[in-house]
């Protein structure tokens, strides 16, 4: 159970509703997720988070099927269950395919095994990588 | 200093030889980074890390550069500071702009700081997202 | 379930008791909650722990309510269900606000953030942070 | 060196130097730090991750100390070396003394080693903590 | 529920019955669990995951015991409820003792305590160190 | 540089000279690193991080070995460079031999990769694994 329960759009204060309404409208969808319900007991939290999610997953250089896969791929690498749950479904509703998702997996997994095998064997960067900046 | 030491092309035995033909003839070029001389001195990890990476990051249902923005998002959640390096370069090979890596950092940025809000709201998973699978 | 269950005062050594009844005082509760019934089976182990955290969590420099906020911000940022709920109990007794608690979250969720953006930007310290010591 | 360079304020365009200009008042200070002129070749995230932490870090219900102090215990949880670096100095700038340090280095390590006893030994959440919301 | 439902023997591909039947010859038993259920929709992740997790638990310089508590000691550190879960009880199939589990819980524990110590004292590595490998 | 410098034998008080001679004692070494320096500064951290982990590691039903490449293996999990330096150290000084190292790399890695497709594929725990305890 979230920490103050769960807000809901009949009991929530005006400036809270007006998020509510343009998560649903810019997600062109009718409910809104837990997520957003949860932490809405903080309107300035609400506000900001939702302002930044829309901006940073707007489309750009990346299109917003690139953007839901990398999102996954960071919350699979959390091991944040809700995170995961959401964004697999958001991923789906964007585009992904099951072999995207396999293969998506798969490059997470390799990342995770390889990152610590690089520190493991503590193996110093390259001269080449060092001026790539 | 790698724990072993750096196994260069000329000490190497013929099986790590071969592993480095190969990564040099796949990628398209002719040095090794330190990540794999730093390995060698078990040539059935190199053999294996490698085959799976070479597998892994091939053209599949995703193509070549979203796998590496995938790949550097994790490396970044997880703070590797070689895999950040050696990646972006390697994105940026694969034709990764500034205006790219900007928004893929954004994106990893918002999915580390929700990861936690979820966490910290102790969100439960939505039915909706249950049933997803 | 936990590991070997949980070893409850009835059935539990005098060792134990001895550091159930000192939890209980020292907190001025009546029971003792899952943890360390579940590392009891290890009584130095639930000796050492409970020693170390009753003298560090004690007031100080940093009063209590301020220890568990900090306690609270790394479960948090490590994503441990058990130790978010117990530990915004624990909060909430020594007196943490609603307000309080959306505050740390704000607070944590940007550090989380900002933590990986300073590692996929590649930042080195300032010189005027590597002199502070 | 950071990915591209650091934006010095010279070079910086008007909205870059906009943001430079209110976080040098906002600190009453004089520089800028690293971070900001690292992500400043994003200017879009350069104005959203200051105006955020901005109010997050503004005095409310937990003084800025205190908020300090939640950011460095994520930071240290983190392992992230920059941010440590910054936020140690601007702990210590809102006032932190080394005893309050040591305090807090100790909750940081007691946290996180129980988080993992936690998850090792698979402790449930007691029901008195499920209710608590 | 897994992402696309746990793939039974009966439905699967001769590809993926193959790997199972190498499970259950290698493991001595006659059932699979869940994790390669879950994986098995990719039958190429399927099996080169279970041929690398065969190649690098088969006995060797360490013996599978140590293999599985080291195994254990990482999916506690990462809090894996999965994986803590199964490799719990491979562990014990293995020969780990309560006494054995106590202690490798106590040492994971003090490790991850002494890791952000380490970081929040900004600790330099020891020459000493730095000229071992 | 540490946060408070590092604090010499000579310059030390009483009690931290307790603590430094009883960890050379213990080690059957000479020298101390920097790590116990470093938090010296923290006499009664000093003390009792020292006295955990001298029981912590002392044989037991775990030999030595075996708790040193548990401790590098949890460091490598978490990227810490200075613990793992000073525990590939420890490991080797304890009878690591570079055959046992790599063997240990090829778990770490592997527990790591598994993790996360346990996380990415949302496997549910089999009911073989819940009853275990």
């Amino acid at each position: 159970m979230a920490v103050f329960g769960l807000l809901e759009y009949q009991e929530a204060p005006p400036e809270v509703r007006a998020v509510y309404d343009d998560i649903m409208k810019t997600r062109n969808t009718d409910w809104i997720n837990n997520f957003w319900k949860a932490i809405a007991h903080d309107p300035a939290l609400l506000r900001r988070t939702w302002e930044s999610l829309k901006q940073v997953m707007a489309p750009g250089a990346l299109d917003p099927l690139t953007k839901e896969l990398i999102y996954l791929a960071v919350s699979v690498t959390n091991q944040c269950a809700y995170c995961i749950a959401s964004h697999t479904a958001a991923a789906r509703k964007a585009g992904m395919t099951e072999e995207m998702f396999a293969e998506l997996m798969a490059v997470v997994g390799m990342a995770n095994q390889t990152n610590r095998l690089v520190s493991g064997y503590q193996v110093e960067i390259d001269e080449a990588f060092r001026t790539a900046g």
